[in-house]
């Protein structure tokens, strides 16, 4: 509730500014921390509401803001240079001129990489309700990241059991949650990922059929082809280029390629597309992107479906957690080296 | 109906040839003409029906398969150098063991590029029905060429009145028919050709809203600018390459790209795709390939829906028809230099 007739005092907000357009590979260059001031109350009157950060998301897709898009208008924005860089995240209320929302509630959303944010559009914060599994989670799987995995496979390619289904970048935040959602659904999994550890983790941990190392394999069509003799019935995209290229030809009539992102793609000024998109026409595939914001009121069924796995700990849901708000830069450009298993996140206070 | 006990005599039979593989631009040197003899009756006991080919698809598809097809199998066969090219055609039966057809039958389906075809598996023949249109629709609009406009257009791309279409080769068989048939759904159509000639037919003769020739834009990208201020709900995509990766930077959200093939890459060794194929994911497109000959058992209600408009004259259906078998090299390689203007046929022999 804000607090008519005094001046609110102030706190010091530490923040992470995106310095300027990012063209190749990220550097921690690129961001700068800086203190500012930030009001301790929303302004009287205001349907705002203010938070302080607890846990911040680090994703993929961040990048591709990092750079002046040109090739299309709104639908997904640039960052702006010398402003703070917004993203999804955990935070506790702690000052609300919105009903919906009191002090100490704990939401999710997307916030900023600071510790304090105003939030001038609370619409778009959602209470958390299931306190029982850790809080982070709501940065991952019980965020966009799990709804990805979620709509990605189900809505998009409906899997049915038995299928063959190939997860790039398989030990990633979505990557890791999509081969063990289809192992539920009964299909079998493959992944790829860029180190023997990540390899033992998807067969031993996460359940995958099989999972091999992109970067020892000279050939991924040879190796797709060892790994699925019978073909691909669904492919999770999150890679892009080549790697497109060589599941084309190994997909089975009427295949499905969900696709998620291209993450080998977000470095370069002069993306790749896979040479070869004839198969489409011959194996008669479907491949379709998506925005996981278009599917927000499919929250409650998808929450209603993975909680009862987290809580009987039928899903292994692994977090990458780096400590303070300086950890944003490190964390984000250690996206592109592979450092990150499983959901890279910040924590920047205690819950 | 097979004779017994008695020999029956031989027809000389023309036949064309594919001569060898081919990379690269094919020519008329691909192929050759030979005569062998083919008997008159089709084997006593046999279900087989013996053919007279009256008229010949010639379509760019069968490009592909004059080439050694290495990335898949069964699903689309190369032609057999030394053999007799097979294609679509329309013939009349001139002796049969298949009790379904009889002798003066005129028949459409898959035969050879030869005077005379003895066909195996008379299953893959339809009888024709519809007499009162000319004979050689039955290798175009009436025929796998027409299901392919009409399901590429209805079944994968679901057009809504008001939508916007672009047709890339519009001036082509399939193409002409798409424009046409988008225009029936009350949608707004922009194809692209090769030739001045080819615009002002597709503006004042095939009812297109708007027309392009694309070898005189230095930037495709800005002319769907121009000719979509509001961007593209659905593409038929008949060209790949460079030309989709324009049509991707305008699509709108949730566009719908039919794959029916890409004319563009079937000349070459080393197919080039798109270079950005992001733009799926921002703009959720779906991309969809799609092989007519799994749809057939739509052709009743295809010809329900198409045969009215043929008849009331609201369909413009465009033949480039050659005359004599020895013209069918010729007039394949045309296809690849954008000689043919409408469907490209060959008469054999007087319906």
């Amino acid at each position: 509730m804000a607090t008519e007739g005094v001046e609110a005092p102030e706190l010091r907000n530490k923040q992470v500014i995106l310095k300027r357009y990012v063209s190749g590979f990220p550097s921690k260059d690129d961001f700068e921390l800086k203190t500012s001031a930030i009001k301790s109350k929303v302004p009287e009157g205001s349907n705002e509401v203010l938070l302080q950060n607890l846990y911040l998301s680090v994703d993929p897709y961040m990048r591709l803001r990092m750079r002046k898009i040109v090739d299309g208008g709104d639908y997904f924005a640039s960052f702006v240079p010398g402003s703070v860089i917004s993203g999804g995240g955990v935070a506790r209320v702690l000052d609300s001129g919105d009903p919906n929302f009191k002090k100490g509630d704990l939401v999710r959303g997307m916030t900023r990489w600071e510790e304090y944010t105003l939030i001038t559009a609370p619409e778009t914060l959602f209470k958390i309700e299931h306190t029982d599994v850790p809080l982070s989670y709501n940065t991952g799987i019980l965020s966009a990241v799990g709804l990805t995995a979620y709509i990605g496979l189900f809505e998009i390619c409906s899997p049915k059991k038995g299928e063959y289904i190939f997860v790039s970048a398989a030990c990633g935040a979505v990557g890791h949650l999509v081969g063990q959602f289809a192992k539920l659904a009964g299909c079998y999994v493959v992944g790829s990922a860029g180190s023997k550890e990540k390899v033992d983790l998807l067969k031993n941990k996460f359940g995958f059929d099989e999972a091999f190392n992109y970067k020892e394999e000279e050939d991924v069509d040879a190796a797709l082809k060892r790994y699925f003799p019978e073909g691909i019935d669904i492919y999770f995209e999150n890679v892009g280029g080549k790697m497109l290229d060589a599941v084309l030809l190994n997909m089975r009539f009427h295949g499905r390629i969900s696709v998620c992102g291209m993450i080998s793609q977000y470095n370069t000024d002069r993306p790749e597309g896979p040479n070869n998109l004839m198969p489409l026409v011959y194996k008669r595939i479907r491949m379709e992107g998506f925005m996981v914001s278009d599917y927000y009121k499919i929250y409650p069924k998808y929450f209603d479906w993975v909680l009862p796995y987290i809580r009987e700990g039928k899903i292994a849901y692994m977090e990458d957690i780096a400590e303070g708000l300086e950890s944003c830069p490190h964390a984000l450009v250690g996206l592109f080296s592979g450092r990150n298993i499983g959901k890279q996140v910040i924590r920047v206070a205690q819950g």
